[in-house]
């Protein structure tokens, strides 16, 4: 028997050999203006009194015999939500022999794949994507959506460990490479850069101290424009230089801590 | 048939119920002075001529089931190598369906777990350590050997791209986080701190370049002391001072990129 809404994708493809011991999970993080979501999949299962009940979980599966693992992560985030050449970073793998051990993921694994299964370790890569109203429709599919990150349902597995882990590593990876310009229009004010960090950091930070932090790096340049038909005084908009990120990185030793 | 050399720590524990898909490999480095060295096992195989040959490959084990990835490492560490508390950190899972394909290879783990193993995925920890004179031989055990990892020699499966890729990390690590002092004696000229730098990162830095950058680290602290007893002009120690890197840590803002 396979619920109704089939969330693993290798359910769609019948005789697809899958090896019930490994999988792989993708933790998208989408960036939206003011808020950072997550995205997850609906899944019905039923409970131990034997009642229907939704959850969510992350887009995963299994992955197949003589898959590659980072193949297999490509192949089951475009299966299970359409999207398609996303830059997909390990992050960690994860593997408590308890990790799947509520009764009612034990019994969904089952009516899902045909096996009984227990013991799954599990390979987690993270993204993150700009996600606009128009990308949020289009993109995604089945029932997939993006759920801001501060309202996280119930989930299945130990996918809010793995959700915590990965946000955990794109906020490493925010402080210490300039990651965030590519979520941002061509151009943008500090304000806007501020906002961003802060969206995805999940803390205020000082105006001041960001606005004379990210002046003295040298790949922020200043454009002739200013913002208008705003009700305060104009901000200069601002772009970042790749090139000049990349030259001033390979020339410096590196180490900034 | 069992190896001479028993490379598996499984291999020890009769009726120890492995499971043949998931592996950990552990990369320890040892800085030791003037030279960064990794700890390899030394395995006994036979060619595809039926030639008795040795080459080497990574402390590493398949893991039991039930068994936490975690644990699982440490335990294969110690069994294999005698190294025990060591703190080991995940940097990648390698999961290429071809990873195991010499024919060598799959004979060798036929011969060693008596299973048909073609697919393997496994999970690579890695940890920096001090190896002294005194340590690197009383710790190891087996034919555990450190090895200058400018010299690396043959070794088994794919541990060679494990080896490149877990180095990649700890330079990563070093150049954001001050990880180096703890392998220093407690005071250090900036000359001791450079060559440890330049060992680990593996290139020639530049002296003055070096000074600069890392005297502005408010928790590097001078000590009244000199060196005494060289024959150039002597220079001041310094200490590493952690309460400082803390403070200043949690109040920066973080990226400095």
């Amino acid at each position: 028997m396979i619920d109704f809404f089939s969330t693993l994708a290798s359910m769609n493809v019948p005789g697809r050999n899958i090896n019930p011991h490994i999988s792989v999970d993708c933790v998208i993080f989408g960036f939206s203006t003011k808020m950072l979501k997550v995205l997850l999949i609906g899944r019905e299962y039923t409970n131990p009194e034997g009642k229907l009940q939704k959850d969510y979980k992350l887009p995963g599966d299994f992955i197949a015999n003589n898959e590659d693992l980072d193949l297999a992560a490509s192949r089951t985030l475009e299966e299970l939500t359409g999207l398609k050449d996303i830059y997909l970073q390990q992050f960690a793998f994860f593997g408590k022999p308890d990790r799947i051990s509520r009764k009612e993921d034990i019994e969904w694994l089952k009516n899902n794949t045909g096996h009984d299964i227990h013991r799954v370790v599990t390979a987690a890569y993270y993204s993150l994507i700009s996600v606009t109203v128009s990308s949020s429709e289009s993109a995604i599919k089945n029932n997939a959506t993006w759920i801001d990150i501060q309202h996280i349902p119930h989930l299945a597995f130990d996918h809010s460990t793995i959700i915590s882990k990965g946000l955990a590593h794109l906020q490493g990876k925010l402080r210490s490479e300039p990651i965030g310009f590519e979520l941002l229009p061509e151009r943008f004010t500090i304000r806007e850069l501020q906002t961003l960090y802060e969206v995805i950091l999940g803390c205020t930070l000082d105006n001041r101290n960001f606005r004379k932090k990210i002046l003295k790096s040298k790949y922020m340049v200043q454009l002739e424009e200013k913002q208008s038909g705003v009700a305060h005084k104009p901000a200069y908009y601002y772009r970042f230089d790749k090139n000049i990120y990349e030259k001033y990185k390979s020339a410096s030793l590196g180490f900034n801590f």
